[in-house]
């Protein structure tokens, strides 16, 4: 009886998982801590109006992450997508305030939203906003990776207006 | 027989994958091809003396993730660390082609040593490098995710060096 316990189910699943449904949440809400703690370092100017290289001020960058997160995860767990094939560019509001409260609606959002995913559409391919065919995992960590990406870029933006950004390990 | 089968170890494992061991290093091996095309985008040069803001030059970025890469791999793989507490920066190799060549070796060691990590070793705790604590998949999407951000801030600089960067998203 000890034996079979021991291969339950349960323990096989266990032992060959490398990230949980709820751990992967856990790592995407760390990330957007972050991101929102790169929003929160702008000079509310230099959110709207400031780049480097001829690349998009960081307000837009963060509507591009918003226009990816709640209704991709919506089209994760019901197979149906809005706006399909748009470019995820909605226009900023136009305080640093409101662009914050946008973002935690998203946050609280995604922390109801998560747990609706169906386990098997992690590994489901679909097809994404209408246009991109792949596994679900991978269009989410596409999502998590993109905001990764221009978020690097805000700190950039950020160095080169001699402003400290947050500390890119402190996901607490 | 059939009902038994639709509920084998097997189907219970699928259903509840969110990524497995193969996909993940399939990803990180993908985010490390764009950043590869990075590294070549860069004027010789302007690898090694250029950047914005203060910031290090990509080549030593680029010789960061290289330091989190096999050595931690390694740890995961085996539990002992190699250089605990280093910076992860090493000196980068004074031209873009044995740079390239360094990349091109890790890519294989990675293949390699892959299938080495015993599964339950993604869930556990240790001390990655001797410093940080956490289950070991989070120190994984921590060298990704590392990669991911010090990339997003290669391609601001070489937007301003005027030089368009690879495709994001094209990980093939």
């Amino acid at each position: 009886m000890e034996t079979a316990s021991i291969h339950s189910e349960n323990e096989v699943t266990q032992s060959a998982l490398v990230i949980s449904a709820e751990q992967l949440l856990k790592h995407w809400q760390g990330h957007r801590g972050v991101t929102r703690k790169t929003i929160e370092a702008f000079p509310e100017d230099k959110l709207y109006n400031y780049s480097v290289g001829g690349m998009r001020p960081f307000a837009t960058l963060v509507m591009e992450m918003l226009g990816m997160a709640v209704p991709g995860v919506k089209g994760v767990i019901t197979g149906e997508w809005e706006n399909p094939g748009s470019s995820f560019s909605s226009p900023a509001p136009p305080t640093k305030k409101e662009l914050l409260a946008l973002w935690d609606e998203t946050t609280e959002k995604l922390d109801e939203l998560w747990p609706q995913i169906p386990p098997h559409r992690f590994q489901e391919v679909d097809l994404a906003f209408g246009v991109y065919k792949a596994p679900m995992h991978f269009v989410i960590f596409y999502w998590i990776d993109n905001e990764i990406h221009h978020r690097g870029q805000g700190y950039v933006y950020l160095r080169s207006l001699g402003i400290e950004p947050p500390a890119f390990w402190d996901r607490g």
